[in-house]
């Protein structure tokens, strides 16, 4: 048994063994929520000074910032849970400009009557995967809704970075020529939280990707290589970070199927419950445009870093075929067939981030 | 029939009447929704880059980072709606710190079937609220949960400001013989939101006090009044305001019950549902904990400023008379006898922001 394992299967005595109205409620009980859960996980300076507001210094130059809300259900599911994704979500996100994540804010919206052990257990799971990447938990805020108007359990993280000097990644910087890079196999996590949903047993014991990026991010970085743009794959998968950056870039893509890693577990689930993996979600993996001249050098940076476990070149930037259209992706199958690679209209897997 | 009047009555014509979870799936439908509610409303540069995160240029010093959840029902109310709220509440949060209120991110997490028009008047309440006070919307999230797992809208909001060189505005500087102010009458927040939700009519047409503070918390500064702590007394009303600052600098505050302001038709309201104004929360009052040597400039100025509609001094601060207990607040009541204004246990208004 870890401390760790210890002091989940120990949590101290909460008063209530519940989450109640009135832990939101600004009195006494938001303020034993505070000291019993929030600040002995999340402590430092800026949240224990107490204040509206968190006060932190930073260096002159650009700061990149982003938010999130996570309302996965269920709340634990193989490779993660709520609090772990929040945060791991949101790191990932400033990485994606090049930003090293530095300061985190938390919000929760609880519902009346969420057992204490499980916000405890996500609490530490946020404060694990903050300590990770270095981030300082600074300004939180809870608000508990009546028993039927919630979930469970929403959180909403905000990290604000630092960009270094010089580095600018963002999708209109992509140009004709771009290689495209995925850094793993794609799915997994859509297909853990689908399968724990449903109730399904997977053979091969399938954990969703939920993974930091800025680490791999920075050694790219680091080997000065400069990718244009940068997007992990969440909600709609490949197929909707592809095609978003198509468009606001105004370019084309061509993607070779056969590149394009998937694992066979998620495969074998994606053919049962009827999905594409290319529209299912992922949260640790990236898909990064790289100029031609950086590519040998970013296959190698990635195929040494532990958070891309099977990068692959997987197509090419075009010019616009048709100038006053819209950016496009376009697939080359398995068998060799090339076909539009569309923007999911609708929704196949609600609530999984 | 202002502008802004034939906007709200003629929204843009949305292709589903109600949101639907595909709004929140990553794929057309939130595409959409970006581009025809959010990104005509809070525009600028950032957010219109579509990017993870938003990239801003700082000076160099220090920035004030705040974030609350906000999940007032019902979502109208006389004075406001959810989103003013969520934007107000942020501005206030970072101008309790003296920080310039910059940059603005905003969450949202939408229940299925919420009707579109709704949003789009929440989003329009939140875009006045943010260019009132020099703030720039650059970056948000949009998340849907199924009917029946939410209520209707929870917002999100993580503010960045900016603040001045060498001001330090925090609980643990307030010092014995501070003066304690109030900006104006309390509670009307509170009453107004209780008595909509309530279905109860009150004469006087009472409206939340719900607005900005960082222009009055500016004025102060440019009069060189520097106070040594301010806080806006939202969840538990000034009780609480004044019992956690009492609590984290360790002294006590004596608060002369006949100096604090309170409007009658609240006065009433209160008595009516059995509540003490002095619990009840504003949502655009401050109290502000100034050295006497700055307390005649600080009246002028509130005096002379409209968002301090009814500037009072109620207060001192004295050196903690036992040292050793916990910082504590006296009220010396209307009749003449003290008592301990404690922080409330309970709950006594759910759900007001």
């Amino acid at each position: 048994m870890t401390a760790r394992d210890f002091e989940l299967a120990c949590p101290p005595p909460f008063r209530h063994r519940t989450v109640q109205l009135a832990h939101g409620g600004g009195g006494r009980l938001s303020r034993e929520l505070v000291e019993q859960i929030f600040i002995p996980a999340f402590g430092g300076a800026a949240l224990s000074a107490r204040h509206d507001s968190a006060v932190v210094e930073v260096p002159r130059g650009r700061i990149a910032l982003t938010t999130d809300g996570y309302v996965v259900r269920p709340l634990f599911f193989p490779g993660g849970d709520i609090g772990k994704l929040a945060v791991c979500g949101t790191i990932n996100d400033l990485a994606m400009t090049g930003a090293a994540p530095r300061w985190l804010a938390v919000a929760f919206v609880l519902e009346e009557g969420l057992p204490m052990e499980d916000l405890h257990r996500v609490v530490a799971s946020m404060r694990d995967a903050a300590r990770a990447s270095g981030m300082e938990i600074v300004t939180g805020d809870t608000k508990v809704v009546d028993r039927g108007k919630g979930d469970g359990m929403f959180i909403t993280t905000t990290g604000v970075g630092v960009v270094p000097e010089g580095i600018t990644i963002e999708p209109r910087a992509v140009r004709p020529g771009d290689v495209v890079f995925v850094s793993g196999d794609l799915g997994r996590h859509g297909i853990a939280v689908l399968s724990t949903r449903e109730g399904l047993t997977i053979t091969g014991a399938l954990e969703s990707d939920c993974a930091p990026l800025d680490g791999l991010v920075a050694a790219l970085l680091s080997a000065g290589v400069v990718p244009h743009c940068l997007r992990d794959p969440t909600r709609g998968g490949l197929a909707s970070a592809l095609n978003e950056i198509a468009l606001d870039a105004g370019v084309d893509i061509d993607i070779d199927e056969r590149a394009v890693p998937v694992n066979e577990t998620v495969a074998g689930a994606c053919e049962l419950f009827g999905l594409d993996p290319l529209y299912v979600a992922c949260e640790g993996r990236l898909v990064a445009f790289v100029p031609e001249e950086h590519a040998a050098a970013a296959i190698e940076v990635m195929r040494a870093h532990p958070a891309a476990p099977e990068p692959a070149r997987i197509g090419t930037v075009r010019d616009n075929a048709a100038p006053g259209r819209a950016g496009r992706v376009t697939l080359r199958s398995r068998l060799g067939m090339n076909r539009w690679l569309d923007i999911p209209a609708g929704e196949q897997l609600p609530r999984i981030c």
